[in-house]
């Protein structure tokens, strides 16, 4: 597992640089007081990513708290260890969208006769402007991407990610989503890692054609204010609603390393809303409503 | 009280288009379809002010959820009204404090032979560079706005924003604080709201000279990057912790109107640490300090 993770993360920036041509990661290994740690690398203002976040984490302790198995009543207070990568994109260019993926590996009560284990994971995407092009691609992949698994995860998935990237505070779609899954054992261990390892590398095969679709569009200032307040958007999700995000933070986890989701520059302009008919207009009414991406589509 | 926060309103918009020279404030009326509404005043682009929102807002229900009144389990389910002001500056020179205030009043089971009602409020100065010329002059008139209505309660209301103003998990201080007060009803009702009258009313004669000393403060590029990463502190403790924050998001609030709280740009970046030495660190291991800043002082 751990193997695999650390190689998934020595791939995945391997892709990035290669995508971005200038910008190079930097590392740092942490170790965390309470048990494990991890490796955080982070590649700042690059030529096509403003800020790329690629992050392993391996971090245990002696009893789950409450709120971490409040859907599993059975295995509160044991033992637990979560291993897992995560990656945050957020490209310079406003047509390129920001993506992210994260795979994670839990166990808990290793030590006791009958352990609890489970995958969660997935990938969605979030433009600045639509294109159907590569909202069509994007879900292809995905699809693709868990077919070997079974028929049905692709819809599931799909819907879990819409139903989990969505601000409830702005009615809002946070992007066009993708894939989502947590709690994810049905298919027993062998068949569950594999599609853990299925999902995690479709990713940079279903991200980089778009990156490479839209890197060099012409773009001014308003397309970056327009970014910047999308972004903002963003970090509302993160701080407000995302799981992960508040767990890692209330449990003590690494701040800087948690936090390295955030956009590295973000607007908010009071009541800022896009003029009709334009395609900052059209991302909200057309792309942000969840919908079948791949309706008549092969 | 009504007409007391409207005056509010207008005297506090009408002494920062005065401190800002050239930036003027546009209105936002709303209504709540659960009942009142507001309106949201916005400076943006100023020339000393990057953004300043001052905010009144009267909101009323047929119910208050149990979240609302975990301290007060005996007016839970009661008719509820909540009428207040907030203020929030973001200066655009890092040399100018950042500052927020806000005034609250609340009544629960107004149509009851027992209503409850209680006040709220305080304000609070968050530098990015620290100066202790400011810091003790903000504090002195902290002190002195509160002196008439008892000799301990500058202590408690100091105490009590240091406490509030914390972001935990960054173990760091928002601002230097200053007044905090909650569930304030025990000078009687005359007393208290001449006390909320007070802290109203000190507010921007105790900002004021901080920002006629600082706002024409040469900057350059590093002065302003510091200052945008520090505002990414003010960000996620509005998102993650601020109380009125979130319980006007969860209450369905107006978003806009409760967001108008973020600052108008921002960053993140991945480990900045300032350098030993530098008024940067000074600012984290100096000032994000609680410490007395009227020690020895008239």
């Amino acid at each position: 597992m751990r193997d695999f993770l650390q190689g998934l993360q020595d791939s995945v920036c391997a892709a990035l640089e290669s995508e971005d041509g200038s910008g190079r990661f930097s590392e740092d290994s942490w170790e965390r007081p309470e048990g494990g740690g991890g490796r955080t690398r982070i590649l700042a203002q690059g030529a096509v990513f403003e800020k790329a976040g690629v992050a392993f984490s391996h971090v245990m302790g002696p009893a789950l708290p409450p709120a971490a198995s409040a859907r599993r009543p059975e295995i509160a207070g044991k033992s637990w260890s979560a291993a897992g990568v995560s990656v945050v994109l957020h490209p310079r260019n406003p047509y390129v969208p920001a993506a992210h993926a994260n795979v994670r590996f839990f166990v808990a009560g290793a030590d006791t006769p009958a352990p609890s284990w489970w995958f969660g994971g997935g990938w969605d995407l979030t433009p600045s402007y639509g294109f159907e092009e590569d909202a069509v691609s994007w879900h292809r992949s995905a699809r693709d991407a868990v077919a070997p698994f079974g028929a049905s995860l692709y819809g599931r998935f799909k819907a879990a990610a819409d139903d989990y990237f969505f601000l409830r505070h702005r009615g809002e779609a946070r992007g066009i989503g993708g894939l989502f899954f947590d709690d994810f054992d049905e298919l027993g261990f062998e068949r569950s890692f594999a599609l853990l390892r299925g999902v995690a590398e479709a990713f940079m095969g279903a991200y980089r054609p778009i990156v490479a679709r839209r890197k060099a569009t012409p773009h001014g200032e308003a397309e970056r204010a327009h970014q910047l307040r999308r972004r903002g958007r963003y970090v509302e999700f993160n701080l407000l609603q995302d799981r992960g995000t508040l767990f890692g933070l209330q449990s003590g986890g690494r701040t800087e390393s948690i936090l390295m989701s955030l956009p590295p520059l973000v607007r908010w302009d009071y009541g800022a809303v896009p003029q009709p008919g334009t395609p900052e207009a059209r991302l909200l009414e057309f792309f942000l409503k969840p919908r079948d991406w791949l309706e008549g589509s092969p």
